[in-house]
């Protein structure tokens, strides 16, 4: 194969919107079909609502899911809700079906059965069946693409149902044979290489693994996370509360889902919040969403910054502090985010949990001590030089030392309190954060200036 | 089985620890065999450095492997390390090839070839191989663990193959045989299921997929991600420059590169950088990493600081002025973030490239020029509210909204820049944008008032 990524024209998308407008179906197929899957993101990350459209109008229904597949499920509703159901439906039935569950949530019910009514009977209930489930649990997780075998059958005729299997899945392997008893409930699993060494006259129930791993559908990523984390299966498979076969969850897809909940994390601790933002989306959308939580922030902000307000006499008469405040306040912000982000990691791996807020602030005050030392005296050394006063130095040395312990013990502990009491940590935690190692920087570094004001100037 | 987590006790620990000094290494390993994987890590994270050692001294070289590969590659380093060479290579040889070298990587010459030295020779060599390998690309993240087939054998030779290679590698299914020719070129790949619809006598030459996709050793973890993200297989052969087969990269390991490097960003972006921070590690470590990331900051907030002392005066005569000083500067640094943050999702995914600069300003400056609007009407109206003064209020509306439109400016553009010169991205972003945007906002703040001084009193 050839290794060097293809590298495409400086502005390929103009020449494909070009090709769709003009209808040439032919030239718009071959030239996404030459595109790596990079480029295709890339690509469609720089066309707009009515442009996207016009490319995925010219596509195969085949090629069109590839495309969407690189968009936001959001995105991906929105453009599939602006076609004719037929259509819609087409496309749509080329994507795994919990990826066909999770944009149809974001469908109006009246979309979503508008499209589910041009699916095949079967396929629709398919899907009705995992969109009553939670994105994140085993069920909403789950295919239902698999090789269902009767525990009644043979080897002989397993082996039929495993060619019919692979005609119907074409790209993708077979990795078992899932064997369930008259009830549909799951009784044995068959991997493939064991039909290799039986007879053809075998019964599935003889060369089966009886009483396999199994999850429950209402299972939660974590515990499929650790389940195939101490497994080396390339799936599970999924019952009901009956024992009953429902589907089977795939690493894949529980590694993918796991990516997807720490970017998610990230950005949300970052202030995007109320999903994903692409650049391509209406500014609109993408000022509103910035402003719900930077409008917060801001009250926050102001009701710390009050604080300073309150010792307006002290600043008045020693305007050098005005220079100090937004250091202390950013320097303090930024100890207590390095010790947001260690408990972020240690929550999300399990290697703390939200009770132990005791063990992490001894662990914090620890580097809090060493590290507040080192950054006070160097704005100690700072305050000293700049006004030739060793008090000046002190205090707002002794303010930054102070502060530094006490920002990474609320950094440290604020996400596993946030989280005891339900609330999203990574939203919560660096407003949190900010707000109260403002108001205490403000505080120690004017209040003790006003005690001492006479040394000061 | 049984799906809700095993509940373990309060302190599991300690009587761990104490049952491994009191040397029963039976109770131990019950004991830690009856853990999940994540309360095996949540229980690892408990411990310090003796008592690791103590606990693993008493486990069976497979569970130690196990708990192990608990830990980060720094620390389970550190920890054989403290072994005998014979005993860290009993432990070692149970973890997969690419952890191994991944793990000698970080001891010293001499550790890892006394540890190497207790390996049987062929293995040795596998890792000398592996360990040649950059950590993220295809020779680094392939196992050589394989099922190697002769092109002049026939299917029943290969199932005989297949049955021994079943014995070897315990819990882990064969995905395909790789078929090579008798200069170790990669001629094929048989998917186990052909094996079932054809006769044994047949040669694997004419029942395996020839000329299948490889990919080469030096292929980068994005070429890799995108690959697995076209094609649905569970695993991509590795060749060299010959065309001969030296692995097999599969799809569970990328996905979890992907995962590392992505979780690497955040914390890097967090201020936590030279490595991951477990709270375990020594205080000396944690501070000396978070201190090198907080001492150029601080150095940045001085300089930034610095314009606040250009205007002494005027903030002497409108001390209000210090009140909105730190609002300015925090809700910037809350703007340009939200912008950082979509940037580097937008880089990682791939959607932009760092050449975009133009492209991604204009994007940022509509939001931008909505959400300073909004953000410096609040703040106008705070300041006026605060000394009933209209100059104030425009005074610090208008900083404020022109600051955040040079925030996410920047903020969104950044990231970019700074890739596009071979830096980090996600470690250098934050620092150069509050820089900046503090001392804009400070100069806009103080600059514009000591215009209209007279208007302010």
């Amino acid at each position: 194969m050839n290794n060097t990524p293809t590298q495409i024209d400086e502005r390929p998308w103009e020449t494909l919107v070009d090709l769709a407008q003009q209808g040439d179906h032919h030239a718009v197929n071959q030239q996404v079909s030459e595109c790596t899957a990079s480029d295709q993101a890339y690509l469609i990350a720089h066309l707009d609502e009515s442009e996207v459209e016009s490319v995925v109008g010219a596509l195969t229904p085949t090629a069109a899911a590839e495309l969407i597949s690189h968009l936001s499920e959001t995105q991906a509703a929105g453009l599939l809700a602006n076609l004719e159901a037929d259509a819609a439906a087409a496309i749509l039935r080329e994507l795994p079906a919990d990826e066909q569950a999770d944009i149809l949530a974001d469908l109006s019910d009246h979309q979503s059965e508008a499209i589910l009514g041009e699916f095949p009977a079967s396929e629709a209930e398919q899907v009705r069946v995992l969109a009553a489930y939670d994105e994140n649990v085993a069920g909403g997780l789950m295919t239902r693409d698999l090789l269902k075998l009767s525990v009644d059958s043979t080897i002989a005729e397993a082996i039929g149902r495993i060619g019919e299997t692979l005609d119907e899945l074409g790209d993708d392997d077979i990795r078992y044979g899932y064997v369930v008893d008259g009830d549909d409930r799951l009784v044995g699993v068959l991997p493939m290489q064991n039909l290799l060494f039986v007879k053809r006259s075998t019964r599935v129930a003889d060369s089966m693994i009886a009483n396999p791993k199994t999850v429950r559908d209402s299972a939660s990523l974590d515990e499929l996370i650790d389940l195939f984390d101490v497994h080396h299966f390339l799936g599970i498979p999924v019952t009901d509360e009956e024992g009953r076969l429902c589907g089977v969850v795939h690493r894949d897809r529980v590694n993918r889902a796991e990516g997807e909940v720490a970017e998610s994390a990230y950005l949300k601790s970052q202030g995007i919040v109320g999903g994903e933002e692409l650049r391509t989306m209406p500014v609109a959308v993408r000022s509103r969403r910035r402003l719900s939580w930077l409008s917060v922030n801001i009250l926050l902000n102001i009701g710390a910054a009050s604080v300073v307000a309150l010792f307006q006499e002290t600043l008045q008469s020693v305007i050098a502090l005005a220079v100090f405040l937004p250091i202390i306040s950013d320097m303090s912000g930024c100890s207590g985010n390095q010790a947001v982000a260690v408990s972020m990691r240690e929550l999300s791996l399990g290697l703390i949990r939200p009770t132990e807020v005791l063990r992490v602030w001894l662990q914090e005050m620890s580097v809090g001590l060493v590290n507040g030392l080192a950054l006070g005296l160097l704005v100690a050394l700072a305050g000293y030089i700049y006004q030739g006063n060793v008090w000046l130095g002190g205090v707002v040395g002794i303010a930054l030392f102070v502060n530094t312990i006490v920002a990474v013990s609320i950094g440290g502990t604020v996400p596993l309190i946030v989280k005891r009491f339900g609330f999203d940590p990574a939203i919560a935690s660096g407003p949190l954060l900010t707000t109260i190692t403002d108001m205490r920087g403000f505080f120690l570094v004017l209040g003790m200036a006003s005690q001492i004001i006479e040394r000061l100037n």
